[in-house]
């Protein structure tokens, strides 16, 4: 059986509540605009995260799940919004919402998602204390996906982007919700602090190796899996970690080459198979890819203080799932 | 002594509390463009109202402050979304953010203010209980706010909205975050229920009239001290209570004059003062003006279970204020 298929109750159960709380307000545009990501798919693999954190560590899960999708709908807004910024007129193989509806549609459609996360995150069934201590780390973390946001546009104008800055960029952008999204699931599962650090630590690391992987994808995937055009980040100009490599291992025409295609939006498909090309023979890709299999392994590790359970074993395979996947 | 001076001690903390809030976060663009509405002056009438209500009934109005700081970067993360919305390039005489910087910037801004407001919620020094309630009811608010805007968006392509459609929208709207900051002043200072209902449709009059005067001196204010070219909502279309009115009694060749400026951003100035001369004949801005000075005489009556007392008397003209001011 698929990782998927094993965990198919417990996403049913979270696919139910995120359906349930997108049946609100009284703007229907509104309201189609906000269910147009989140229903149409998708992994939940940060509100699955946080479930079985809580239930390996606890044996229940199910008390994660308003605050999973308070994650899943945080993760949709950021997902609204960065489509208008990056005009990508589509995701998951599905039209995006500012082309669908309009741009100021998708703002407000991601705004009113971003609200409504917050009021799921106060039907959490913890005690009060925890509220405030959950509602202020879920606020900072998505002001921190902002900040990765920004980053990760202004390193497109940079060619001296280190492998440092990379990583604070994504941390920032990615690793930080799955950080955020493991770190309280223990904290609903009242483990005690070691645990607690231990797996924030695997919720960054896992993240962090998911981006990197996600970007793997973008060059590797196949579009009609991936529902993304091959090689989209490159005619963006994205700085990812290979973009990152390969800066500091092309030399001479190779690197003129790469970037005269890096960034270009009128790039042609053959372009593009170009610049693919140069980071495979660079060794970008398959440094990035050992970089992400390393994170994934450490993060594992991370778990090594949670006892035997079949939650732990979907945990892990959880954490493994983001390098094996192929969209 | 005016209103502004009697106030300035307490505006005075609130500012500086705005400001403290906003010294965070790495990235100095997405500092300054996070700061640039929010510390370029502005009224800070919603956290004067909470800290008021708070004073007027426990004598305390500080322990409003962070909620108080939170509902300004709130109201600020909307102005910056609406003017990318509304392309609007000047805000209180100033450049709009998305014009200052770029539009991505001013959307990640718009969402890092938005993140930043829940965090200082968080500072509340209120019971755990309590601040769940309150994180639950301004959350519920800003979504509110985002299906005001969405239906004030699509009133604009309608000739058929009535009286009570234009205030469900402005409900929502603007009177929301007023209806929050009053009713939330009450409850921080431990008000019954009476009174915490009292307060609330008080911020519901309020906003309402503050809301209907706003699309007044739209017509009537001069663009030094609004900081908003002269007739702009007409250009843009929106439906104010004004052209709601003018709808219902506009006949014949007036009604045709005026439908034809209505909306067209090419009008010339004198169309503009064209449309606004029918608005003035037709006598539908001595009826939103009525109308809003009535709103605003219902929301102090709502304030008569309050003790006498300085915070009472400045809560009573601050809300007079709405329909006094000059910008």
């Amino acid at each position: 059986m698929s990782l998927m298929e094993r965990l198919s109750s417990r996403k049913t159960k979270i696919n139910r509540e995120i359906e349930r709380s997108l049946a609100v307000g009284e703007n229907e545009t509104l309201r189609e605009a906000m269910k147009h990501y989140p229903l149409a798919g998708g992994k939940r693999l940060r509100p699955l995260l946080s479930y079985l954190v809580a239930e390996a560590i606890s044996g229940d899960g199910d008390v994660t799940i308003p605050f999973g999708v308070g994650l899943e709908l945080l993760h949709n807004f950021t997902l609204v919004h960065d489509d208008i910024m990056d005009r990508s007129d589509f995701r998951r193989g599905i039209t995006a919402v500012h082309k669908k509806f309009d741009v100021p549609t998708a703002i407000i459609a991601g705004d009113a998602l971003f609200a409504l996360a917050f009021e799921q995150l106060c039907n959490l069934q913890v005690d009060d204390a925890l509220l405030r201590i959950i509602v202020n780390d879920t606020a900072l973390a998505v002001r921190e996906v902002a900040e990765g946001q920004q980053m990760d546009m202004e390193f497109e104008k940079r060619t001296d982007i280190t492998v440092k800055d990379y990583l604070t960029m994504v941390d920032k952008k990615t690793a930080r919700l799955y950080f955020t999204a493991a770190r309280t699931g223990a904290i609903v599962a009242r483990a005690p602090m070691d645990v607690i650090r231990a797996m924030g630590d695997m919720g960054y690391l896992m993240g962090t190796g998911f981006q990197i992987w996600d970007d793997v994808l973008d060059l590797e995937g196949e579009e009609d899996k991936t529902g993304k055009p091959f090689g989209g980040d490159i005619k963006e100009g994205k700085r990812t970690l290979m973009v990152v490599y390969a800066f500091s291992h092309l030399k001479g025409d190779e690197r003129k080459t790469f970037q005269s295609i890096l960034g270009n939006q009128k790039a042609s498909k053959k372009s593009i198979q170009d610049a693919v090309e140069l980071l495979h023979s660079c060794g970008a890709v398959s440094y990035a890819k050992n970089f992400a299999l390393e994170y994934i392994r450490e993060a594992k590790e991370k778990t090594s203080g949670l006892r035997s359970s079949e939650a732990k074993d979907l945990l892990l395979d959880l954490i493994d799932y983001s390098v094996r996947r192929d969209n």
